[in-house]
């Protein structure tokens, strides 16, 4: 049986979703937790990795085990393993043929910034604390140029393994609620720390500097781009899908 | 000089507000602060005291030290010596008369209960986790049942000093944003546990047991009302005054 499973994790205690021999990792808790259910060594597929520090509201992943539990109560047996900052808020039994990574769409994430002088610490681990004002329009303007389909390569760290540097985004939308502002962006894919990078660069806007965006598209120059934005500030939000299970649209 | 300030505290560390000789309190670690700042023993004095585990949005409180701090830099020096969990996020020079425990008007304190079956790791510590739906309209129109001056000896626990048992609300909403029910409650003053007896009663409400207000109003039956919500899912959220400091009203 496949199981879509829509998962919640803080990021702070692991080194990011993907197993890694030598530290803990989103999906290695997930795969224990498995094996603690079913008794089955198996698999599980994220829509993306996450890196280490980055939070999700909605990752998505998939696993192929064989069990009687009924699809929907697996969150339960799931969550009675793992550890308290990571949880399966939904499973549904999905077509053998559905693959996380694969099937994905888009995604949108959403990039946390705090702008008090003080660091409340209901924030802490939360948003990026920059400890100043910013100017939330000229970020809302920076941020509109990011939509369409662009080489990003100036907005990539290196070690990403893509082959195309190319990618489409579909909104990049800058709110700001109290002492947060907020970055939400949807692509259909995202290079290596670029959400990171954007934010960065939006961030320095809001300082006052300014970014010609159309030549960093041309150039693809990194280091003409702005810095690399904290994990912590970095929530993957949505994943995409066109698949329903049980009438409800993931 | 005087010094108004305005406080956040996550509750969980700390055996609440009030300096204690065998516990950390948030009051001492405010004075153990002000201390290494000024030099001066000084006694802070807050709206009043919040239990353990007990949240602050907005806790008010003064103190009375010799500096040569401008009165809005202190919060600086203080934070640079306070724990991350406790942030002054004001401060300010008020009139020496001013006593933030006298003078403090109303209070508004908010409730948090999270109704998803599964506990989302950001709401962890900061929501009573209940586990499963609550009947939100049936719950709004029982919280606007206590709105007015009445006694509220069957919503007070035991160890309460107060003299008097009637308490005015002025205000008590019921708001869902997602899978968290927000109380809201303004009042002139709140007996021990009060706020969290309301918050119990409320959940069983929710749950679809009825409780004959008027009886419970006029017996002040402990037990006759709900039971008493967890600590950590109370915030003060505002407590008010009729002042006007640099033209900001407190």
């Amino acid at each position: 049986m496949n199981i879509i499973m829509e998962i919640q994790y803080m990021g702070e205690a692991y080194s990011g979703w993907q197993r890694q021999s030598n530290a803990s990792s989103i999906q290695q808790k997930i795969e224990e937790a498995i094996y603690k259910v079913t008794g089955q060594y198996a698999d599980v597929i994220g829509s993306g990795r996450t890196d280490s520090g980055v939070h999700a509201l909605a990752q998505v992943a998939n696993v192929k085990v064989k069990t009687k539990i009924p699809p929907e109560r697996i969150k339960h047996a799931l969550n009675y393993y793992l550890p308290k900052d990571i949880r399966i808020m939904k499973t549904a039994r999905c077509s053998d043929e559905f693959h996380a990574r694969f099937d994905a769409k888009r995604k949108t994430y959403r990039y946390r910034i705090n702008v008090n002088s003080v660091e409340s610490p209901f924030e802490r681990g939360r948003a990026y604390f920059v400890g100043r004002e910013l100017d939330c329009s000229t970020m809302k303007e920076m941020a509109e140029q990011f939509v369409g389909e662009h080489d990003f390569s100036a907005f990539r760290s290196e070690g990403s393994s893509s082959k195309s540097t190319v990618r489409t985004v579909y909104d990049c939308e800058v709110n700001r609620e109290g002492d947060i502002i907020s970055i939400r962006i949807t692509g259909n894919g995202f290079l290596y720390n670029m959400v990171r990078i954007i934010a960065g660069t939006l961030v320095e806007v809001g300082k006052g500097k300014k970014f010609p965006i159309e030549q960093l598209f041309e150039s693809g120059d990194r280091s003409k781009a702005g810095h690399t934005a904290p994990a912590l500030g970095l929530f993957l939000e949505k994943v995409y899908y066109d698949i329903d299970i049980d009438g409800s649209k993931w």
